[in-house]
């Protein structure tokens, strides 16, 4: 088990990073307002290169995620969920831990709302923080001439159906050992940190980030009796695509991989972890239940 | 409501039209077998022409579905449900009921064990069968340059998402009113004949196919609150893809057209319905229990 | 097909009755100023008898719902949808129409905000309303002795294990013929009002008010394979209660009757149904939309 | 993580006491069976007490499940899943391993078919076997008098609705901190054994027993957003029964306790965990496969 969420001893930051979302309207404006408040408190800014040229920000250094990876404490992301995931999977073997701003819609990764940027970050910086691992997932497309191709996933790795719009026929294996044969839409293998993105739509449950697991989740079965699976995040996963002219296997919905009938596609746990910093007050739970509507008082109370 | 399970009177078959699965081995035989029984009947066989050339049967006429249309009393069907959606649409409009033959595996749409042949068709031909009228969808896709496509169908209607992996953002209009945008990699319009098909792997009601309705199902919906929904088969559906990349729509997954963002695509009920003949002691229910491997006995019964 | 949706020719209303949610705490004011609204204009108003009771209100003549059935054109019910289900199965047999007013939260059947009563009555008290006709279940509960038990049903009749947590096998019947036995928590008989209460949340569809079907509906069936179905509303079902030490069946959840084993229900439409009237642009799928927070717009106008 | 499948170093076993199921007729002839075979193996058989009393079994010593805790190496239970919890819980504080056999339905706890008792157990007591440890809930009833209860449960803690049909109100903590309020008509806590029981029936996931994770599992929850949720087992889970008549707590659906409004229920990991040993080829996901009809061979591969 590799995810936690512990108070760390206080930290001093010399040097963040500053990610941006692309191609964002306005991103620029909240971003020049980090980096100087950032600066105040004698932190060195450096600037992520898609982001200073999409924002055009030329007033700080500016250098690819690889390239800050060494120097940075700390990279703060602005934005949604989608540019976490994508910078998390760069930074995930650097172990440089991320801070997640969002622009005024709560991201189930990004929790700080940028209108409290200041309030928030100040004491983060002085090191009251918390800090979560969350497991990413390597997987390894083998083709079927015997070459390899792989990629990482914070949220799921999804073998799906193409745009044919018919269901591909896939086989799952755990450890080497056969577990069944499905006809379905597709299929997810999911983090917890991806078990609140697609894997819930298709109908998976929620695994708390702390636990040790992933989830298998069918995506429109067409056998009555398939349900969600929660195994644990040692295992080794292998899927292998029986029948499909135009499956893929998506990673983060980010990276895409066609594949052809017979081939397969391994799924494991990473050797990185992925480093999320929060305030301390940060609740897991709480934001689930903003997220998902989840009532916080029991209706006879609210005076139904 | 033009779905109706009624015994008719005897009727007298002079001539049938068979058809049968497409590249599937072994058909021929149980194709010749079918058609000299039916000729020690009295009955005129016409042979579908693409049955013809795959078979190879050439004791018989050959005619196109659309030439034995005008002729023919009945259609004789040898294969799976994929067989019988595509040649149902064809002879819609022609009033010409179908007999559906399975070949060991019970269809949906074929419930006739080729085993039983001679023993099923026997009363059948001599007029003791019920007839079952199956509601068919009409699409229309409306492009943004104005033009109009239009396809049939009898199990679905579906907007899915591409090959790309993400999901759509769609509105659903019911009889020129809003109901929902919703994003998920699909919407489902099925009839209650395509109620046991995809939209049940989605979560979809079964619909009894005497009712009068049209099931919508979200396939993976991104909110949590989508629901699938009955309407009455008397109105007409909007679905219009506000965004999608590469969302195609598909009609009983055997027509497929590519969607540009902003198009719209209307369902409707088709003018003409699917006619079917089934032994007189079909029994849907039953066919349902057997399909879905639903308990015919309470398990203390069966001595748990 | 009973349930229709369609405007009527201006009626004038003579004489309402009113009808209030008991054991309200202030709801005497907004009936009395109900009250005080019709009578000006030249509408007789007659208080049920036991929201009088638990009102206070003496100032008008006090009748039992089925006294006023006779002389009321229209009862005014205020309150919520549990109020409108017990009035609405009362006034069935005298086609008395219904106008439901809720007191702040919007309700499946009480659709008219309190704050805008006057506005909204005004008009349709003028003949500008749409009338729907909503099914009701009649259940017979046929005892071991042979004796029978009846009860009307506007939402949903379910057939429940009871306070000991285990489950109850229960066998199906349509029009006499054996359907599925089954293993569950319960099964639940909802029309297409009921489709939107207890029926949804066990997983099942939501049927248009204007289907005319029932859905059959389990609570966690034991077997993995066991979905939602709609069926016809001329069909009559039988559930067999084969085993469940303390099974009771629940009509609406205010009527109960508690069941031995092997003791059998029949369910059917009843003879009447319940009428509601509903303002002109009355909308069944904004009311769903608003109660099931479906978003009104795709999240990328939303400027996600 | 507590749970956990691994080959052990051969063990003897010296004495083995033999459980059998109440009140099922047909169970004293394979217990003798099976008695007469553990004794030409050399090893010494206990008969439980009430076992010996439903059976008539007089040939062996008699003693309680606490009297032969001591003594016994191992306990062979001929049954099914229900004896299996009830034992097993009894068991637990002792460490005594438990082997499971079946009268002719797998269960997913009595692995071993009678009709294999011998040629399975033959190289089970030459020590080649497997043994996993599987979780015990430990429940705690606190009342509103401030006096406590407590219980044990190897499949689930559920806080369910009673006989009246009414959904209870429930608000749930977990470690302290609130998670969400609920109206439905239940909660379910399940061990990863118990996620294959009634959680499963109510739509919670399938939860290998190697995770360290509990599965909270609403069922027929009112709002349409609530969702499973797997939380890590080292949690401290608390239920507080908002509102709700007639509603109880059961523990492994054999234990009762009613509950008032406002009590409250505390379930967090028990101390001890249940050993149970199976053969050597014993394999988690083929017991899955065969309990939930899940195909072994993709349907192209069986000539569809």
């Amino acid at each position: 088990m590799i995810s936690t969420a512990t108070p760390r001893r206080p930290a001093v930051f010399h040097r963040a990073a500053l990610v941006g979302r692309h191609v964002s309207p306005g991103i620029a404006e909240p971003l020049s307002r980090l980096a100087s408040f950032l600066e105040t408190r004698g932190i060195e800014v450096v600037i992520e290169a898609e982001t200073a040229r999409s924002t055009g920000i030329a007033a700080y250094p500016i250098a690819s995620a690889e390239e800050f990876a060494a120097a940075a404490d700390v990279a703060v992301v602005v934005g949604g969920d989608g540019t976490m995931l994508s910078i998390a999977r760069r930074l995930a073997p650097y172990d440089v831990p991320l801070i997640g701003i969002n622009q005024g819609r709560l991201g189930f990764l990004t929790d700080i709302p940028i209108t409290r940027l200041e309030k928030t970050l100040e004491p983060m910086l002085a090191g009251h923080y918390v800090e979560e691992r969350r497991t990413l997932l390597a997987a390894e497309v083998v083709r079927s001439d015997g070459s390899r191709e792989t990629a990482l996933a914070l949220n799921d790795v999804v073998l799906n159906r193409g745009g044919g719009g018919t269901m591909i026929d896939c086989a799952v294996e755990i450890n080497g050992r056969f577990v069944y044969a499905m006809r379905a839409d597709g299929i997810i293998v999911a983090t917890p940190t991806g078990s609140t993105a697609y894997a819930l739509s298709a109908g998976g449950p929620i695994l708390d980030p702390t636990i040790a697991a992933f989830a298998l989740v069918p995506v429109a079965p067409h056998a009555l009796t398939h349900r969600p699976v929660a195994i644990a995040d040692t295992a080794t996963i292998t899927l292998t695509l029986e029948r499909g002219p135009d499956a893929a296997l998506h990673c983060d919905a980010q990276a895409h991989f066609g594949l052809v009938e017979g081939e397969r596609v391994t799924v494991r746990r990473a050797q990185h972890a992925a480093r999320f910093l929060h305030p301390e007050d940060h609740d897991y739970f709480a934001m689930l239940r903003e997220k998902l509507h989840w009532s916080e008082t029991p209706e006879r109370l609210r005076g139904r």
